[in-house]
């Protein structure tokens, strides 16, 4: 942009979402001759594969977080702004926010995805799904519930329910939960109770597809629901949900409909793009998968948009191989760099050769000592597998007080068998029912009037 | 109590409330031969003291928390049910709570204390109190939020009331919060903004009587004022807030109205009893204080009920020197354990002198440097208050990895001047204003129908 006095101004670039993908493109513009905003809903980067950690009592939300602001504060070219981008103007360049426009040379849009329920959001409520902290914080609010009303239940079928775990979708999310939970039940509360039994939790690991992990290589994934076995839970494969009401998980097996009473269900099945897509899609001429996912160019824009750039969960990348990139975060982390590389050597009037991903492997933990790792060059299980699966994680989490109190958790986890998270928090942290008794208590005849607590 | 067939059942104590009072009594009565049931609305006990660096974004609510079932699980006579008490039936010895009836040979009241707004209720959402964790996320959100907010406000008038905190009480905490906010503002979070300099942040502090600290020697008082004016707070004392509406606090100074636009107001200034107070006034011969506490007798039973103890914030105590007892954790750990030991006692027949506290002394912290301690026979205050303070509290907390991460969190703190916990959480984590505006955006004309993003 030339202004008036013939002076350039600096290049633009706003970054809108701070995960993985718009974080490391931020780091990579940190020094070079731009300007930086990055805007988020969160003030916040969210280590996700971590989650079902904070889910399951073991770590705290502050743990796997940094503020965006803390990690960006040394770069005096990168402003964070916490705001919802809602709208976007290609023709006059600029993005559009609650009261503001913000001007761009280059846009990266890294917003990620959320849940998917096939068509069914009505199930959302009672099957949460786990992206976000505050998703996190509710399944660990109606896990350890389940345990604390089982304790309180006389009836042998509700307390059955109670105890009775059902998590849907068979990929690292769903057998990395499953595998805490077990660890919880089996294990870390194993002494806490003394009406329930906690061994005779009921853990029910639902997938859609013929084996659990559909990505990973097929011995692999037999490793894996062998351990799951071992460890208690129930996997079965070829299982879709077709049905979730009154505390039952109705779904179809091989062509047989099968029930589970269950009071705490778990999502983990679908991702679905967030609503950026749908923006780029009415304003520009991005085209969308299935999922809503925003096809991108061989270096990483839209279609007649060069400098407009898709990256992280949101892109749906077919240029390299025979299947689109995995949404997950070594492939958001290496599009956020290759993006920032791009801009700068246009700014030098050079280019770059079209993006490819460099496959670090993938990895997936089940409980305290398994995991399946596989590098390509090499395939781990066991607690070998475990070991690469720890030093990968604590790399990857910003900031090193969270990799240190990671490690002081996971150590503290590992040896005591106690999780240092095993909060219920929130709003209502006593059930419903609870809560609906409280308020149409009687007294007992005699007494007087009653007086609530 | 002596059944049917001759053999007696084992006395039962039922505690409710799982704060110091509670947890200390049960901890006293582990391996004792009495079966004791632990009732609390909450699956942990949470360290009040420190809830303040949960508000201000140092540590993590389970930082501070311990489940209750952890704790006590190694005692097999000790069971915890997280359940509410609605009511109680001295005349047949049991507790009532929704759906059930406890019975009880020994009831133990440890209730506490909750927010006291001195008749403004409806104060209570614009200017949140400090008593459990969801208090604490929530101040921590409104904190954290008002500089985001004020980096994006272009009018200046509004950006001064973003950046003007104004907290209610002159005791410990009130004390400790403003130290802890000065901190960030002046300190933290000096580089993370861009439109703002957050040296300009104003925090004000209001305290109704003289000076503050109240409780304290008047040289540790005036020692303490100075030190929260070093760090940049403007102490007021003979202030009493007369209205809080519109973003304006209104209060009376020295007999003149004064008023102050402040986006954040926080509350550390009154306590009222909870609830179980009324319920024992009912049904009971038991009086209350102004506050709603109840009136205990010199072994801490209520008169004409020598097996119903209060302990704890909820207790009057005042058979030791001319005041009751301050409503502070000591107290509560000692009036707990002198319970436990007397109903041990009278299983054996015997009895115990009446119930005399221990005063260990008192502590508060001004920032990360000072602070003021007078432990009766030697006051101190600066860095070695301060270092007296940080062990202090580390003692106090329960489970050894509290301490282990507590001490790294101030450690990191401290060196660093990094808070690990600055996140923003909630379920509307944007500012309402903002949610409203995106619930009313308009598209510019000639651009499509809006997307909602």
């Amino acid at each position: 942009m030339v202004e008036g006095n013939g002076t350039r101004s600096p290049h633009r670039v706003v970054i809108v979402g701070g995960g993985f993908g718009g974080l490391y493109a931020a780091k990579g513009l940190g020094r070079a001759p731009v300007e930086v905003t990055l805007v988020d809903k969160r003030n916040f980067h969210l280590f996700q594969p971590l989650l079902y950690q904070v889910a399951t009592g073991t770590l705290s939300p502050a743990d796997i977080s940094s503020p965006l602001r803390g990690i960006l504060n040394r770069f005096k070219n990168i402003q964070v702004l916490m705001d919802e981008v809602i709208d976007l103007d290609p023709a006059a360049q600029t993005i559009i926010l609650p009261g503001r426009e913000i001007p761009y040379d280059s846009l990266i849009v890294a917003t990620g995805v959320s849940h998917h329920y096939f068509g069914n959001d009505h199930w959302q409520p009672t099957a949460p799904g786990l992206k976000t902290v505050e998703d996190a914080l509710e399944m660990r609010r109606r896990i350890f519930m389940a345990f604390e009303a089982a304790e309180k239940e006389p009836d042998p079928e509700k307390r059955r329910a109670w105890l009775t775990f059902v998590i849907v979708g068979g990929g690292p999310t769903g057998v990395e939960l499953a595998g805490a939970i077990a660890e919880l039940a089996f294990n870390t509360l194993k002494h806490d109770f003394r009406n329930i039994d906690t061994a005779e939790t009921q853990i029910l690991l639902l997938e859609g597809l013929d084996r659990i992990l559909p990505p990973y290589l097929p011995e692999l994934s037999a490793k894996a629901a062998a351990a799951l076995q071992r460890l208690g839970i129930t996997v079965q494969t070829q299982s879709m949900v077709t049905d979730i009401a009154n505390d039952i998980v109705t779904y179809k097996r091989n062509g047989q409909m099968e029930a589970i009473a269950a009071k705490t269900i778990l999502w983990a099945a679908g991702v679905k793009a967030s609503a950026m897509g749908q923006v780029l899609a009415n304003r520009t001429h991005a085209s969308l998968d299935r999922s809503g996912r925003v096809i991108v160019e061989p270096d990483l824009s839209i279609a007649h948009h060069p400098n407009i750039f898709v990256i992280g969960d949101l892109a749906h990348f077919a240029h390299q191989g025979d299947k689109p990139l995995p949404g997950v975060a070594p492939v958001a982390v290496q599009e956020g760099e290759y993006v920032a590389r791009l801009i700068k050597k246009r700014l030098q009037g050079e280019s770059l050769p079209p993006f490819t991903y460099v496959d670090a492997g993938s990895l997936a933990v089940i409980g305290q000592n398994a995991a399946v790792v596989d590098l390509g060059f090499i395939r781990l299980t066991g607690a070998i597998a475990w070991l690469a699966w720890v030093f990968v994680h604590i790399y990857y989490l910003i900031e090193f007080d969270n990799k240190l109190i990671v490690m002081l958790q996971w150590g503290w986890n590992y040896f005591t068998r106690n999780r240092g998270a095993r909060l219920i928090t929130g709003e209502s942290s006593l059930s419903q029912d609870v809560q609906n008794t409280c308020d149409n208590y009687q007294a007992p005849a005699g007494m007087g009037s009653p007086v609530k607590v």
